[in-house]
């Protein structure tokens, strides 16, 4: 199955063309809308947090999702621009020395270390509240059932039950020997509750069924938990110039990885494993084209930074 | 005119039995909603900066425009809370080291101190989250429409254009002299944007034409303005007891004040002046029953701590 898939995505669609053309797009709108109109000595903070970096993963995942259910298009692209907000704003107050105390993000200094963390602070409230900004623009653009329902989606998965819940966990567990199933409890907040948030919310943009909305959900559950895992093993057997930050940093403050938790052959078959279900989810949606959301699974679990 | 629109405040309308029952429905609503369903670790933290402190003049400046229009009681409710959310998750972070810096508000530790800077960085973010979830239940209990329409207002009031942006240009201005201008503006970003956002998220609860709109927006720029200026002369003129929080501290860190720019009396001038705007306001707006907005006014101005 898996076989068979990944020579479907790989020879059917050109999924490099469709994510540089995507990629394009969004970062043209990021970079017509985020920081604009703050004071100076707030955007430009804004500004380095999201431009020029990151994979971007969220975003493709949004707009993929949008365009297998044939979801409006303003709608996608501000919902793919608003998640990768709360991605970015996420990152900056991690990295603050209260928190993770990381110095160094996709290759640049992190934001307090580049502005103090004061601004540092500041950027990532702003950042928040204008993916929200983002979602609801005046009516004529985006239906506002869509924006609500967007809003809401990115609230829940953002906030105390999704990805800050998930950091307060992980705040909570340093030192502490977890099951797997704490584990997993933990990643599906700490990242996954927003890369389903982008599955959702680019499904939110059309209209599906019950039965689609559910295989699309077990898509994003499979993709978050996948995302988690390799990411678990790259911070093992990668090095700083390739990951863009400092590795072996988690085992180095005693945080509980899938790694540490299975050992590394064990972890990086579960990756495949999580591949072949995301696949299958994909497959009972009934929705014609899934090629793109495919490829960006493939993508996930063959990374290597 | 003020002595007369006054006396209309205190004889004609009990305001003291009209926020009494409003601000009981807001406690009781909090305490249903804040931080429930988040981690143990998380949820504790965002209740101990919401609940039991305050005196809500948001919220009530919410339900007061959301009366005088008649607005979507639901709607209002809500928005409410939510803009509640915003000003309390702004203090979490305000008090915070790396920001004022400050150990005590509303007569409590701060958040930082009682639960470590990393819950506090947390709480915050996830206060913010949930004030966006608050205002986007499913579309039986609130119209899409007034949903995207609060969540557009809130968060330009909450993001770099409004609060942050205000908070940022209130820490480049530590030290620096500023004149009367630079001070209302960055003011008026800081806490006038909130306070504004509260009688427009009021008043998107209903349907009121432009005029009304222009006239409920000259009303809340005046009273946020207000705010501010009653906040200076308090800083100078109350104890730490009455005030809740360390007094003389903006004057202590050279922050630029009403006071230290105009002197005592002439802020206190200023405030009536602003009192007696708000009223005329109102006057204009030719809604049949302003006279909670009109006690609000008068709260503000007259408030001792």
């Amino acid at each position: 199955m898996p076989a068979q898939t990944q020579q479907h995505a790989h020879h059917d669609f050109d999924f490099s063309a469709w994510a540089q053309q995507q990629l394009a797009q969004v970062e043209q709108a990021l970079t017509d809308w985020v920081g604009v109109g703050a004071p100076a000595g707030l955007g430009e903070v804004m500004r380095y947090a999201v431009l020029d970096g990151g994979k971007r993963l969220r975003p493709l995942l949004v707009l993929a999702a949008a365009q297998a259910v044939g979801g409006h298009g303003q709608a996608a692209l501000r919902a793919a621009c608003a998640v990768e907000l709360i991605h970015a704003y996420s990152l900056v107050h991690d990295d603050m020395p209260c928190m993770d105390n990381d110095v160094l993000r996709r290759g640049k200094p992190t934001v307090h270390v580049a502005f103090g963390e004061a601004r540092a602070l500041l950027a990532g409230d702003a950042l928040q509240a204008q993916a929200f900004e983002l979602l609801t623009p005046h009516e004529d653009q985006v239906p506002a059932a869509i924006q609500a329902q967007c809003c809401r989606i990115l609230a829940l998965a953002a906030g105390a039950q999704g990805m800050a819940g998930g950091q307060a966990i992980d705040l909570a567990s340093v030192g502490r020997q977890l099951t797997e199933a704490q584990l997993r409890q933990m990643h599906s907040l700490k990242t996954g509750a927003l890369l389903q948030a982008s599955v959702q919310l680019g499904a939110a943009c059309g209209q599906v069924d019950a039965q689609t909305l559910s295989a699309l959900h077990s898509y994003a559950q499979a993709l978050g938990l996948a995302f988690q895992v390799v990411d678990d093993v790259l911070d093992v057997v990668a090095d700083a110039a390739t990951l863009g930050k400092t590795p072996g940093k988690d085992a180095a403050c005693d945080k509980p990885t899938y790694v540490a938790l299975l050992g590394l052959e064990d972890a990086q078959a579960l990756a495949q494993d999580l591949l072949v279900q995301a696949c299958e989810a994909l497959q009972r949606s009934g929705l014609a084209d899934t090629r793109a959301l495919l490829a960006l699974a493939h993508q996930v679990v063959g990374r290597s930074h």
